[in-house]
């Protein structure tokens, strides 16, 4: 009996190995799946280029031991394969998701029901195994089943799409708002799509990409603009009256939450969903005398049916964002360097079985 | 017939001379007030000591030709005095309070129901001739009549009040949520009034003088803090287990906003109600790792109403935080150099028939 895999392990920055690994075993509470599609997510690519991030490195990880040399991967999609003497949400052969965040028992956010502002913050994939391999073992409480309709290559991408599906839920947009997204990467793409989904009337996408432009205006942007033109702010008042109702910052830095700040209408609300790499400067008075609403966003919560439901009914179109499906072996150079390199490239599946 | 009355009018920053100016007379649209109380506002202060702020002294205000020397004063009650032809809502003898804000009736966000996000935004007694005079001429939209339980100098304080009341709204306060407040001013007083009669469980107020933090907590606050103290986010912390639900920064500055914002819990609520006079540098990743909302809010809108409500109730019981009465002769002197020089001095009404 194969007691080994291979699997995509983190060691270092710029230092992923495809490597055997043992094949792990549920604990009571935790539920083994066998893996079928692996999305790479931005968070994967921070740990690859400057990480450790969020990999404990120095220390073990308090909600279960882990530490050091971690298998990547948190977006996927797979079968279950055994599941821990606990376990009875789901068995062997149940077609399933996973919304990869721990869950601290003792956080007091646990009881109100906002586990994804518990600490410390853990994320199958990050701070213990993921999905990189053939087989992962995953906490009980993570695990959603999929609907028949839904592909397993639209189930790896459930984990990002609720990122942005969250995003557009907090930020309070109804049917008919005007929406600006700043970044048009895998979370901004699948943001213009959840906003399309929700009714959204105008979808403005800036980028430094002309191919992620391109691909956002397919996926239904109504206009799109190189994130370097000065006159953003205004040329979106012209086109709705007084400017957009909500602006997603899928970017993260100064200019992007300057253009977007600057292209809200009085009233309105920016969501930051990206990871700000530095402070921003921020002029509190225009917030003030302009009434506009800030909104973090950490991951979601709450949402993982939902998000499933609006795929699998055809609304949310992930697969159209799916640009590469690749093998294990080649995870490094035609996934994490493609992703570095090459911004005609959205997201990448792996395969783990090919 | 006398035509002429006393009026507190602004020259220039540090220039209000008590004056004889004409005695005004209402438009078609217009209800002239004999006034009673007029407080002395932060925005009165901030005019004379370095303004011009909103007083239109280059170029009038538009929506009603108002330019250079103005008689100030926008927190009034008073009696009505006459009405023009076209005005059916009061009529002579009318109790009333005045809500000073002008709708431009061009704005968009006239017909949306948010008024206070209209530009150019005005208010009498800034980019009109205000209430520090006997008589003062408003338009008819402005006006709100006063329950007979309610006294003329609760009434000079339902504008201010509203501000806090709006802000408080604004937060999505819950009853038994936790608060801060950041700068023990009226402002920052009147939202403890206001947090306490929506329910808060515990009231936090910083500031820099020891009067102010005693008046908080004679009037209902359960914690104070001097605003230098550096554990202030700590302290609230273990008193709270994970931080205050809602901050309200009444103060305006870098240093209150760092406080606020260590303050909350995770997910929590701020809203930022001074004008700050500076940008601030924020931690947008901190912001989004900890799911914040950063909610600004300018003035008010739609909660007059419910102001004078909780007011005439005893609910609200602003005339707590009157510190002194003085007649129109005395406004420089015993007001607004009192204001600028003692902070055991929170809210200064003049009674300008004394």
């Amino acid at each position: 009996m194969t007691t080994t895999m291979k699997a995509a392990r983190w060691h270092a920055a710029n230092d992923i190995r495809v490597e055997e690994t043992p094949i792990p075993a549920p604990k009571d509470n935790q539920v083994k799946i066998a893996v079928k599609f692996t999305g790479i997510c931005g968070s994967d690519l921070a740990e690859y280029t400057h990480g450790p991030q969020l990999i404990p490195v120095d220390k073990p990880y308090p909600l279960n031991g882990h530490q050091g040399t971690t298998t990547l991967g948190h977006e996927f999609s797979g079968v279950v394969e055994a599941v821990g003497k606990n376990v009875t949400t789901v068995k062997k052969g149940d077609r399933v998701v996973v919304e990869p965040i721990f869950k601290n028992p003792e956080s007091p956010f646990i009881a109100t029901g906002e586990y994804n502002l518990s600490e410390p913050l853990g994320f199958v994939g990050l701070t213990a195994n993921g999905a990189f391999a053939k087989f992962v073992v995953v906490e009980d409480y993570m695990v959603h089943k999929m609907p028949d309709t839904m592909t397993f290559e639209q189930g790896a991408i459930v984990e990002p799409a609720a990122v942005a599906a969250y995003a557009i839920q907090r930020s309070g947009m109804k049917m008919g708002d005007t929406v600006l997204v700043t970044g048009a990467g895998p979370i901004g793409l699948l943001t213009v799509q959840v906003a399309l989904a929700t009714g959204a009337s105008q979808i403005f996408v800036t980028d430094l990409s002309e191919s992620r432009l391109k691909m956002a205006e397919e996926i239904g942007a109504t206009h799109t603009f190189d994130a370097r033109d000065k006159d953003i702010p205004q040329k979106i008042k012209e086109m709705t009256g007084y400017g957009v109702d909500v602006f997603i910052d899928a970017a993260g830095a100064q200019a992007s939450f300057d253009t977007g700040v600057d292209s809200l209408r009085n009233g309105g609300t920016a969501v930051l969903v990206a990871l700000f790499g530095k402070d921003v400067v921020h002029d509190a008075l225009n917030q003030t005398l302009r009434e506009l609403t800030i909104i973090g966003t950490a991951a979601y919560r709450n949402i993982f049916p939902e998000t499933i439901a609006l795929i699998s009914s055809g609304r949310l179109p992930v697969e159209n964002l799916i640009t590469s499906v690749i093998s294990l072996d080649e995870v490094v150079e035609k996934g994490f360097d493609a992703l570095v390199n090459d911004p005609s490239e959205v997201k990448i599946l792996v395969d783990v079985n090919r």
